[in-house]
Parts: structure tokens; C-alpha cells; sequence
């Protein structure tokens, strides 16, 4: 199960009454953080999730509303009690951007790694989850992610019982020991069903619709996606600043067959997102307009990859 | 006359219900900023006071709390249109600490002019004003600030009459101008009443109440000090992290027969300040507890600087 907090959904400057745009998931009790404008923590505070656990910070680009939260957030988490490293992921030029703001955050009581990858690569983060990345197009390097998190294989009870293993060497098993029976070594897969499907999202900001992007994003359970301007109207600002419109991500969606759409990331023009909802769900409307405080689960299921219960969204109280 | 607007009264870190501690003050049209802490640029936003003509920042100290709300403001101003210099002001180390900063906010279209300023200096600021700084104690170097504006010499009229200077010629007088009379020049000096007191105000904060602080602060009209914990229970906290209490700071401005105390920058800790405020009022009854959006206005008066009409305070909507 991946947990899902939108914390902001503003674009380049935060708003009296709109974070910037940035969420966070939590894994097993693992929190990692995609994005970080200033102000990040203050939504975060009232939500309750903690930060002595944000074990990674993931970038999608360098711009000022999407990383000017960082320095604050650091002591915030320093204050918090944390001691074990915190991995922060971006795009090349991360670890010269960190460096630089950390100018008012020397000295902290945790390492910071920083790892800068570029299109295509694959890592493992904390928590037991994997991201994919790719570049987009926005003008500077960006980066859109793609975050699994794999499901173990079953245990096959019927397998188990025709190999004649007791019954109370299965437990074992099931936590993915090998055990030894009539003097031979059996491994967890000897008793394992068929893989099974993960969970995945996809988060995509700051950036055309790409090809790139769309295969990145295949097929996932949930896309977060920007959506800078609602309509067809500002098809050309989107253009000529490397954005989106509602219908562009809508789009994106659809044809990267993802289960769900959240948009987030509204010019600060869009002053209520909500009355364009309308251009997102005529294409794709499976299309929720994310704000503040908006939380979700990805939930494992048996290849019911459309099953509405996949996305569970919900407001908390103190959303603004 | 100056107008005062406190944007935030926080310390530490930005929570949802306070903004970090800072103020902007406006001269004529210039505005000018002290200190900015993650976050400022939100309640501005609000108060529509613009943002334009920033003229220049002073800046305490370097904690993150002060400063980290610095590069995004920067985009912001530079969003609103502004192409002339901006001037900051802050200790040693403050070059170091912008340039940092502006890894992410590299390219503006305004020219930033840093000034270092010591123990004892004096600088004139935009809008005819004058600061003078004093070292604080609170284990990093800061500046306390005294910030005076001036007033003109009122127009004698009596002496212009036995000057025997025509009337049509007093105009450019009363503006500053020579003009020449009978052949001689006459300076606006000649017909000058005698100096009239200006206004002025203390900021004082992240540090301890120390003889240096109080002769800088000797006679301001309003004192804006920090009161990071509201009683003498915390007194310890308060030397050992280099702040103070609400009687320290009561008694700072009683002992530098300040006209009026604003008092900002409560700990985190101390949910509702306004209930501490006997604490300060029992030492300085003109105290206020600040909040963000409050307003205040430092006018010329004749030599009354315990009017009450010198400090006027009120709340605007939108108060968090």
C-alpha cells in the first residue's frame, strides 16, 4: 500500500489561500516527498503525518517553486529528531542547488546523499519502492517520475500441502525464509503463486506532454499530473512555457492508460480549478482536482488495475 | 511619516497559524522589508501593500527563520516589474549568504547591491530614512536596528517677512531651494525654525537585552522587540538561546524610555502570546502583542513623544 498527501497545488508563487505544489506518500513508515516550495512544511505541520521519517526528498526540477522550501524543511526535520540520512533525488545540478541553499542549514544531524539522475534511470528508494525517471520538456532539466512498489508472490497453499511441508513450517515460508524438510532446502519461490501486480503512480509536472512521458507512465494505477491552465484557451501559454492544460493532461491520462488522474499544480490565475474540471473529465474522467489536504491510498489488488476502491481520495479538516 | 505592517510573529519555524516574524515598513513610496523568514511573501500578498518597491531588506541575522523566505520573495519582486537596484542590509557574512541563496534565483532583472554593516554603523535608507545598527548576543552575529527619519526645519514666516523676501518667492524656499533676493542668495536655511524632533523606531530581535541594544534604542517612539517566551519561567531558556522574556523586553524599552513596545517573535511553544501580555504591561503599559496585519503609523508631532496618537494600531481582515 502507497499513502498519498497532496500538500500544495500552486504554481510559481504560494497564495494566501494555495501552497505550492508538492505531496507526499508514506510507505510502510517510510515518508518521501516529491517537491518542496516554500511553505511545504507549514501544510504538512497541520496534517500530522510527522517528519523525523522522511527518509528521501525526490526534485522534479530546480525552479524556485519547487525547491525554495528545502533549507526550512531541513531543520524542521532536524528538530524533529531525525539522525538516519535523508536521500534527496533530482536531476543533474541537484547537489550544486542543495549545496547552495543549505548556505542557511550547515550544519544538520543527519548525512544527506544526493543522487542525480537523468533520463531513463531506475533506483530504489526507501520503503521498498522503485522510481523510474524520464526527461520532460520545460526549459531547464525535468524530470517526471514513475514509483512502483511490488507485490510479493502468494503462497500457494495447495503446492505447499502436495510437497508434504507442515503446516507449521509454512509461516516461514510465507515470511520468505527457506526451510529444510526431509533433509532438503526449500526456498519461499517453491511454494509461491504467480507474480502478482503492484502498485504504481506516476508524477508528472513542469512539462509538455511528451512521448517520453507517456511511456513512463504507462499504465499506472494513478497519475499526478500538472495541470497550469484549465483550458484549450491557454493552449499556447502552455506551449511557450512548458506547461500543460487540463485537457493536455487529460490526454496524457487517457492514452498512457493510467487507472486514475489528479491534478494539481494551478497557475495563479486559476482561481478555482474546480470550474474546469469539466476539460479534464470529457477526456478522462476518472479526474479528480486535487487540493490541500487531499489524501489517497494505492491498495494491492488482483489485476483489477480500473478498480474504483484503487483510489481512495478524501479532505482532511484545515484544507486550504 | 512611517507606515508599519507586521507580516509574521514566529520563531523557529512557520506554522499554520503563524507566520515567521518579520515587518515592512513604508516611507513615502519606498518599502523596506526586515528580515524574512520562510513564507513571508504569503500575508504581504494580502495586505496588498505591493511589492514592487521594495527598495531594500535589513536583515538581523542569518538563521533560516529570518532569512529563508529571501529567494522567492526575490521572484516575486522581480515578477511585479521591478528593474531598480535593491539594497540588503545585514551583518558580515550576509554577501555570502544571498549569493547561496540565489543559486535559484540567478537571473533577476534588478540589480542587488549588499551592504555588511558592523557594530555602530550608520547608513541612510531609501525613502530619507536613517539607520543605525548595535551588536546583539545570541551566539551568531545580529544587528539590532534603530531607524530615525527626519524632519524638516519648519518655514519661519515672521523671518522671511523681516528678510523682506516677496511672498511669491517662499514656495521655493519651503521646498529646499535658494532663491536670490535683492541680489543676494538666500539658503532655506535662513528662513528655518529651529531642528524639530523626527520619528524613529528600535527592531530588536534573537538576542539578549544588552546595554548596547538599550543606548541604541534610547528614546525611539516604539520599540518592535522580540519576546520569545512569555515569562520569567522560561528565563533560562531565554539566556541560554540568546532571546528573552516579556519582562526582559518590557523592561528594555521602560529602561530606554521607548514611547511604546510592540512585542513579536514568540516560541512555538507559547500558543496564545496575548496571555502573557500582562507580564510585559505590568513592567511597560504601552505594550502591544503583535499579530500579523497589524498596522501602525509613526507621525510627526511637536515634541509629544509620549502621544498616544504616535503609535496607531489595528488589525486587517484576513489576520492568521
Amino acid at each position: 500500500m502507497i499513502d498519498l498527501l497532496v500538500l500544495g497545488t500552486g504554481a510559481m508563487v504560494p497564495l494566501p489561500h494555495r501552497w505550492l505544489s508538492s505531496f507526499l506518500i508514506r510507505v510502510d513508515s517510510s515518508l518521501i516527498l516529491f517537491d518542496c516550495g516554500e511553505g511545504t512544511q507549514i501544510p504538512w505541520r497541520q496534517y500530522h503525518w510527522g517528519f523525523k521519517r522522511l527518509d528521501a526528498i525526490c526534485l522534479t526540477h530546480h525552479h524556485a517553486d519547487h525547491v525554495a522550501g528545502l533549507p526550512g524543511l531541513f531543520h524542521t526535520v532536524a528538530n524533529a529528531g531525525r539522525t538516519e540520512p535523508m536521500h534527496i533525488y533530482g536531476p543533474p545540478g541537484t547537489a550544486d542547488i542543495v549545496t547552495g541553499l543549505r548556505v542557511i542549514a550547515p550544519r544538520l544531524p543527519y548525512d544527506m546523499i544526493v543522487h542525480e539522475l537523468d533520463d531513463g534511470a531506475v533506483v530504489d528508494l526507501p520503503g521498498g519502492i522503485t522510481a523510474r525517471v524520464a526527461r520532460g520538456e520545460h526549459g531547464v532539466p525535468v524530470l517526471g517520475y514513475r514509483i512502483e512498489r511490488p507485490r510479493r508472490r502468494a503462497f500457494d497453499r495447495d503446492r505447499a500441502i502436495s510437497l508434504g511441508i507442515p503446516v507449521e513450517q509454512w509461516s516461514a515460508l510465507q515470511r520468505g525464509k527457506a526451510i529444510t524438510h526431509d533433509g532438503q532446502e526449500i526456498g519461499p519461490d517453491a511454494v509461491a503463486g504467480p507474480p502478482r501486480k503492484g502498485v504504481s503512480f506516476g508524477f508528472v509536472t513542469d512539462t509538455r506532454p511528451t512521448a517520453n512521458l507517456h511511456d513512463l507512465v504507462a499504465g499506472v494505477d494513478l497519475l499526478i499530473c500538472e495541470g497550469t491552465y484549465g483550458g484549450d484557451d491557454d493552449g499556447e501559454k502552455a506551449r511557450a512555457w512548458g506547461h500543460m492544460t487540463f485537457p493536455e493532461a487529460a490526454t496524457l491520462a487517457r492514452d498512457a492508460d493510467a487507472g486514475a488522474l489528479w491534478l494539481t499544480h494551478f497557475g495563479a490565475g486559476m482561481a478555482k480549478p474546480d470550474d474546469f474540471a469539466g476539460n479534464a473529465r470529457r477526456i478522462f474522467p476518472h479526474t479528480t482536482i486535487c487540493h490541500s489536504g487531499l489524501t489517497g491510498q494505492l491498495t494491492f489488488s488482483d489485476g483489477y488495475r480500473e478498480s474504483p476502491d484503487r483510489v481512495e481520495s478524501g479532505s482532511v479538516s484545515g484544507d486550504r
